[in-house]
């Protein structure tokens, strides 16, 4: 029950042959005990021999069997009480509320795909059923319903330890979808992954799910990670993380011989648009949400705050002043690991040293050098100068936000023009204001999965109708999200049955419809049985 | 409103300016009249300028409106006439009927989208209503639907030059979701590219749609179909074509700076298992059936059945006397172009020369040398051989099929696990056969998009329920089908609006339901309109 530092694949738990390492605490900079172990690369074909084995009868349970295995990882993850959320603290920085709040919303997760999942709608099931008398040829009766796309390797995020991680939005949308799952854990919370790994294997156990059903392995990325997206098992690949590390994954799942999707949200800079209006009406409000946006989890969010742009008016300098002034309270905040502070500081200071730019304000400096703190920072350019420096377009992971500053309305549609695709967009607007924008929703939507009006982008909502995802580079493939209910259709392909017998159909197809589920029969939506 | 040479972009009929050609008659390998025209690069950029400019409006345009648009097209292309259909067989080499039933299925598929697209399935809308007393932070207002992806490259198949070309399944599907589409249509029937092409000119103007909403150019896939596939507009690829092709688009759109989606449909060997009741209880029926669906349109179908498994039982023999001298009588046809016909010849060839294989029948040679004739062809090998050479697993384009005699059901079994992904699966079993091979199903289940009971694979019906594409290498994305409804989602990407004022809003996600489609409205399925 506590870490180990042993992987577990194949159904147990085993010794790592591939090297040894020690989590760190990112606030003192100092190692974790106990001594944790890498996989070797014959152990992550171990892994993977199991998750194909695994397949066939992980996709044949039952919807309320794969919701039970669902809703137990959740009471076990539940299980291991303040073990896991202190272990989270200690490896990630993070504040214990926050482990806490992240430990919800992935319980919160399994327990929304188990109700999904039991539910039959991801199955998308639908019934054309015979016509022998249809000229010129009969028709024949054909049947289609979803099933798993295969063994799923999903590595999980930096920032997120529990909700993007082991037990995470891949993990469990995957597992819903029927599919073995292999984690690839990140190293920045190794022992995290091992306790949520143990969750897992229990629920697994106790609900007589097959070995191989998931696996956690962990070890470098350039050998573990592309071991999993090289291997013919591995159907498709979830991945949250940097656009270097996603291209990559993609690069190498694109060049296998069957290539495979790789679902990849790599990020963005979040655009938030602050009409004048709303600034001229709510100026104090708008700051202090955006400060707590942009410094929330020391801005280690793929969709934090990073470009706001408005007009220059009278209203931006209030607001300017207000943010200002907020920001100067914010303490300095732990980042992840000394990668992501390096690279923090690093851009920072490149952006400080840009023609054009002018830092507005930084928050408070640590009184400590241990670890890996970071300051809070605004800074202003103009659009022109934004449009012209690719640079200035690029994120720059961390509580750091430029806000462009446009001459007038022309020249802030250009400046939304110029962005690439974001997971998000946002827009403070007064009511009735956005009827002098009329292009400017309809141009920051061409280029964005969500779109947030007078709030920030910060807190993704579970739910069916989110979208986490968004054109290139936000994700590899804009078609889905990897947060919601959505989710799962990544890992599902649909299969036609055409004039089977009854017998083989599987219970989603069958005439009485044995697991009572909504169906689409002959272009109407019934839970009826159909008659041949 | 004949055949000019023209290409059709940026809302007008213009010469090619890439060079000139000639369509080819396959009966007698003659030039068919007039001269033709390729377009240069420059006139490629400009369709997909046009493209690019029709994305917002055509997106915009109201489900009523663009199923207006899709039976417009259907009713332009019926009102071609004869004209269309005797250049079909001209370019061809089709028989008359086949022309026509190909129409009928290509306006059918077109008249199917409208309807759907007027429901509003496509759009999936779902709304998640706000709770501002939730804990520990309010629910925000959530709605989520699809909108089209963007600008969408369709490339023409040669064995369908209605229904898988300009027109086709790609074209109306992408067409559908409100994506701009540039066909560059197929060189072996281009005066039938450009006629259907003057009837969905005509239909976007006569419906008032945005020029660039569909663009027809011509020219070789290294320079057009290259060009279109790396531009930064389009972002889709539709393919119906041979392994080569497809995984050469693929790979161009995954080497772009921002990837896209390829949809490559590449054909199979659609294995036929039949087995020892089923043969006995109807060998003639099903050696007439077999040798119908092998012929069909001179073998030229993707789902063509190259491989038939059986038992070496002595109801095969009877099968192979009752199919041998069906075959015997079946006269030899015209296939579609020199490069497929020498194709046919030299794999057919090969084939005979394989170590192990028999030639059981062919068809009948023609009597006249012009053109491109092929005689049908049945040849045997054991499982043994099947299992261990893998060039007898590879699909030969044309009327030729390998029986593989298994020894048993053992052997049967693995010679069905060696095969790769395939469009389709057939089994043919008596009644309660099946009982004795429960992992037949699951096992060819997990190797094809489409499973055919007593039946056979060509003749796919257009339909909600059926899938054609299937795992690697069947098609490049076996998520996704070409064919039917579903064949919409490949073109759509979802979009979430968060706190969105009622304006801002599509007509889908509008409080009152405007467009009165079924929504999911707090996860249940309703039309009612959503109070705030």
């Amino acid at each position: 029950m506590s870490v180990t530092g042993n992987l577990y694949f194949n159904g147990r738990w085993q010794s790592g042959e591939g090297g040894q390492y020690q989590a760190e605490n990112p606030a003192t900079g100092l190692p974790i005990d106990p001594v944790l172990t890498k996989a070797s690369e014959a152990q992550v074909s171990e892994a993977l021999a199991a998750a194909q084995r695994a397949l066939a009868p992980y996709q044949q349970t039952s919807p309320v069997d794969r919701a039970s295995f669902l809703n137990a990882i959740a009471d076990e993850i539940m299980a291991l009480g303040d073990q896991l959320t202190e272990r989270v603290c200690q490896e990630t920085g993070y504040p214990k509320m926050r482990a806490e709040g992240e430990r919800a919303r992935t319980c919160g997760q399994l327990r929304m795909f188990a109700d999904f999942v039991a539910k039959g709608d991801h199955l998308d099931a639908r019934i054309d059923t015979a016509d022998a008398a249809r000229k010129p040829a009969p028709k024949p009766d054909t049947r289609y319903c979803n099933q798993a796309l295969g063994p799923v390797a999903v590595f999980g995020a930096s920032n997120f330890p529990l909700a993007f991680s082991v037990a995470g939005g891949d993990t469990a949308s995957a597992l819903a979808a029927g599919c073995p799952v292999i984690v690839k854990g990140h190293s920045s919370h190794p022992g995290t992954c091992e306790l949520v790994a143990q969750a897992i294997a229990r629920a697994a156990l106790s609900c007589h799910m097959p070995p191989g059903v998931f696996s956690l392995v962990m070890g470098e990325g350039r050998q573990v990670g592309s071991a999993l997206v090289a291997a013919p098992e591995i159907k498709a690949v979830g991945f949250t993380g940097s656009l270097q590390g996603g291209m990559a994954l993609h690069k190498l799942a694109n060049t296998r011989q069957e290539p495979i999707p790789v679902f990849a949200e790599m990020g963005s800079l979040n655009p938030v648009v602050l009409l004048p209006q709303a600034l001229d009406s709510n100026c104090t409000g708008i700051a202090e949400g955006f400060v707590g946006s942009l410094t929330l989890g020391v801005g280690q969010f793929c969709v934090n705050p990073g470009v706001v742009l408005a007009l220059d008016t009278p209203e931006l300098e209030e607001f300017f002043t207000a943010t200002c002034s907020a920001l100067a309270q914010v303490d300095s905040g732990i980042m992840l690991n000394q990668r992501i502070c390096d690279a923090y500081t690093q851009s920072t200071e490149a952006l400080q040293n840009t023609n054009g730019v002018t830092i507005l304000a930084s928050g408070q400096a640590t009184g400590n050098s241990a670890g890996y703190p970071a300051q809070a920072m605004l800074a202003r350019t103009s659009a022109e100068n934004f449009i012209s420096n690719v640079s200035l377009r690029e994120e720059i992971f961390g509580p750091v936000s430029l806000v462009v500053v446009c001459r007038d309305q022309d020249e802030l549609m250009a400046a939304i023009s110029c962005l690439s695709g974001q997971l998000t967009g946002t827009i403070h607007a007064a009511e009735g204001e956005l009827d002098n924008y009329q292009d400017l929703t309809d141009c920051l939507r061409a280029r964005v999965g969500r779109l947030v009006f007078n709030g920030f982008p910060t807190g993704v909502e579970v739910c069916p109708s989110m979208v986490h995802g968004g054109p290139f580079p936000a994700s590899t493939d804009t078609r889905f999200t990897s947060v919601g209910t959505a989710a799962i259709e990544r890992f599902l392909r649909p299969v036609c049955f055409q004039d089977a017998p009854n017998c083989v159909l599987p219970d989603a197809l069958k005439d009485d419809n044995p697991l009572n589920i909504v169906r689409r029969v002959n272009n109407n939506l019934t839970q009826d049985p159909v008659t041949r």
